[in-house]
């Protein structure tokens, strides 16, 4: 029977995991179970939630420090019959996290979907393969960079800064993602600029960089919008998928005219995922929920900056995002913030070739300003691929050598 | 000049309040400022964030304790230029709390809209008074209760569910917010048969309960679906909004197609509010937003149960959610969880006249079931508009005097 499988971290104040696991498995389905009647339970059986795996975990000092009593902390893993919801993210969530969420010191650490429901939900159009063949780069990670500074300034200096940025190298340039529909920079402006200056730089050089254009505005208008950039000729759409919600996303991902990649910036969602007690795990919100509704690429804190992700828990994002899973294609990690030409063999080590390097103060604030900067990230990237020290590859690359000058370097053990 | 300014909760390992809340002023929207030439000072100054209050906390042990580390607790506000964004919730949220968010400690306590931003969204379409007037019922707090036990369930069960509920005197009934479209009791035929039952109830008692729907699916059908229902003759719309995404609520209260109220569950809501550092405060999302978003009614947690809300909260939510606002209808509290009939002077002490008591388990669970149950609310609510006691009132109200037996009673000293 089709279910959805979800685990829970429980900080407990009664003590008893199996009872409040139990509770959940009926509160959350049929409601009650054993003062039914025997034919009544028959009819109900399929649809009565199941208790599939209850641990309990070490107490903690610092927890039972933290409010006052002893807490008992454990894993509890619920079934829920797909019988009981449609097949959208609003009612699984609704169902497994809905009253629950509000239900004391509990975590949503992940949701297992059985193949049959999993195929309903439609994953990356692009992923990494379509991605790779997209932008005709294979072998490599990707290296992004982000517009700076951009509140407040017109189309001249947007495409400038596209511009530097572009001769760097870069193989993605996105928006900042608080810039939203505006006089000086409108959308649709943005998105024949950009590709305009993309395409120049690709006349000179040969190098052709995407941008990723911010959709934004009305939930309602969002469709519009989006196959409005697509007849614009846009490359990429950014989409701050948190401020909307997940099925939102879906409904682009799903529609057919939109016949570009999608790419989830995190904002917001640490609202919801930080706290060890309450909330949703970064795996699963910013890993598969973002993969399952169907972005190509999902960007999520660094461990490496001062916005920083446990990185145990960036880790996961990657392996939720790539690991293979039938019918499912992969999304690329984009690990951010914090991000400079030294630690690209820690990046490459840590997320590999199969995911993005995105910097915005490690391109822009070299000391050659953002083409230095792009340039840097890919000397570094090469050097990395060819199995160079960054000391070694910074002899004859002079934008590496100063950018590790400037913000130093980490060498990877090999 | 318009702007929204945003309070922050924050715990600080730096200890340097003011330079945080100037580098959030600056970082969220112009970038940097102090090493612009002063030509581009000029041209962005009205763009740029303001820091409009920095306070400093007393330390608390059992935080710096929990942290392993001293912390700086404090309150900071920025102002942020209505310019820099669209005139959307997604669009606020992710200036505000986007990339923030994922900043450390940080909690958004509140938002405060200038008049000309408030002005841009609509509050609820009914509102209490529009609810008073629909209803007929002015001069008291109003009753409802909860579908129970309908997962797996047909159409005749519910059916028959709703009239007993109706019986006792509710004046709305809810469907479980995990009840979604299913082939037993599908969306259309749960509202005609609602209707039917709840006429038939009026005609044979002249009390006419109102019925709730739950409105599900796919963001994208949602208005077809909920202009399906207003043909129907459907009462109110619920509505999982954190399971979809404020402005998707929005966009169903700004139609001029759906002329019902809506009722806003909190389901999934718990994600984001419980965290004394993270995430958003129960006031701005289950009050404030959901008010402004166009929500009639906005359900929580009840301070009185076990999935209960500092009380603190519950009385700031209903605060966000009835203060008198300009151009901005008032919404109906909704306090639920926990609620019998001896908790009804309590209830009516704390959120007052114009608010909805909701009971679950409070209603069914009653001795003579759910006919009992609401009678006995509805004459708990009697007795507390004319000043007597539950004691006094029980003695003339069976049912009361039952409900009282079987839960106790709270009296408030008047």
């Amino acid at each position: 029977m089709s279910e959805i499988i979800a685990a829970y971290l429980v900080h407990d104040r009664k003590g008893n995991l199996e009872k409040k696991a139990e509770g959940i498995a009926l509160g959350l389905t049929v409601g009650s179970w054993t003062d039914l009647p025997l034919l009544e339970q028959e009819q109900l059986k399929k649809h009565k939630g199941r208790v599939v795996h209850v641990q309990e975990l070490e107490p903690c000092v610092r927890v039972n420090s933290y409010f006052g009593t002893a807490i008992t902390r454990g894993i509890i893993q619920i079934g829920y019959p797909s019988l009981n919801f449609s097949n959208d993210l609003p009612a699984i969530l609704t169902t497994v996290f809905g009253k629950l969420s509000l239900d004391g010191e509990i975590k949503l650490l992940d949701l297992e979907f059985s193949s049959e429901l999993k195929s309903l939900f439609p994953g990356p159009k692009f992923g990494v393969e379509g991605i790779r063949e997209l932008t005709g780069v294979t072998d490599r990670p990707y290296v992004m960079s982000i517009f700076k500074g951009v509140i407040g300034r017109d189309l001249t200096f947007l495409g400038n800064q596209l511009r530097e940025q572009a001769l760097g190298g870069v193989d993605f340039i996105k928006d900042d993602e608080i810039l939203f529909e505006n006089p000086l920079t409108p959308f649709e402006k943005r998105i024949a600029v950009g590709k305009k200056v993309l395409e120049e730089v690709y006349e000179d050089t040969g190098h052709r960089a995407f941008y990723a254009v911010n959709l934004t505005g009305r939930t309602s208008d969002l469709k519009e919008k989006a196959k409005r950039a697509v007849e614009l000729g846009a490359d990429i759409l950014l989409f701050n998928v948190f401020a909307y919600g997940l099925d939102v996303m879906q409904g682009l991902a799903e529609d057919e005219n939109i016949q570009i990649p999608i790419m989830a910036h995190p904002a917001v969602s640490g609202a919801s995922t930080p706290s060890e007690f309450y909330g949703i795990s970064n795996e699963l919100l910013l890993g598969k929920l973002v993969r399952y509704a169907g972005a190509d690429f999902s960007l999520f804190p660094s461990p490496y900056g001062s916005v920083a992700l446990p990185k145990k828990e960036a880790l996961g994002i990657r392996e939720s995002l790539t690991k293979v899973e039938e019918g499912m294609k992969a999304a690329l990690p984009v690990p951010s913030a914090g991000i400079h030409p030294g630690l690209v063999p820690q990046l490459y080590h840590d997320f590999g070739k199969d995911s993005v390097i995105n910097a915005g103060g490690g391109i822009h604030g070299h000391a050659l300003g953002a083409i230095g900067g792009g340039a840097a990230f890919r000397q570094a990237v090469d050097g990395v691929l060819v199995g160079k020290n960054l000391s070694e590859q910074a002899e004859t690359n002079p934008e590496l050598k100063l950018a590790i000058e400037q913000w130093g370097s980490l060498e990877v053990a090999k």
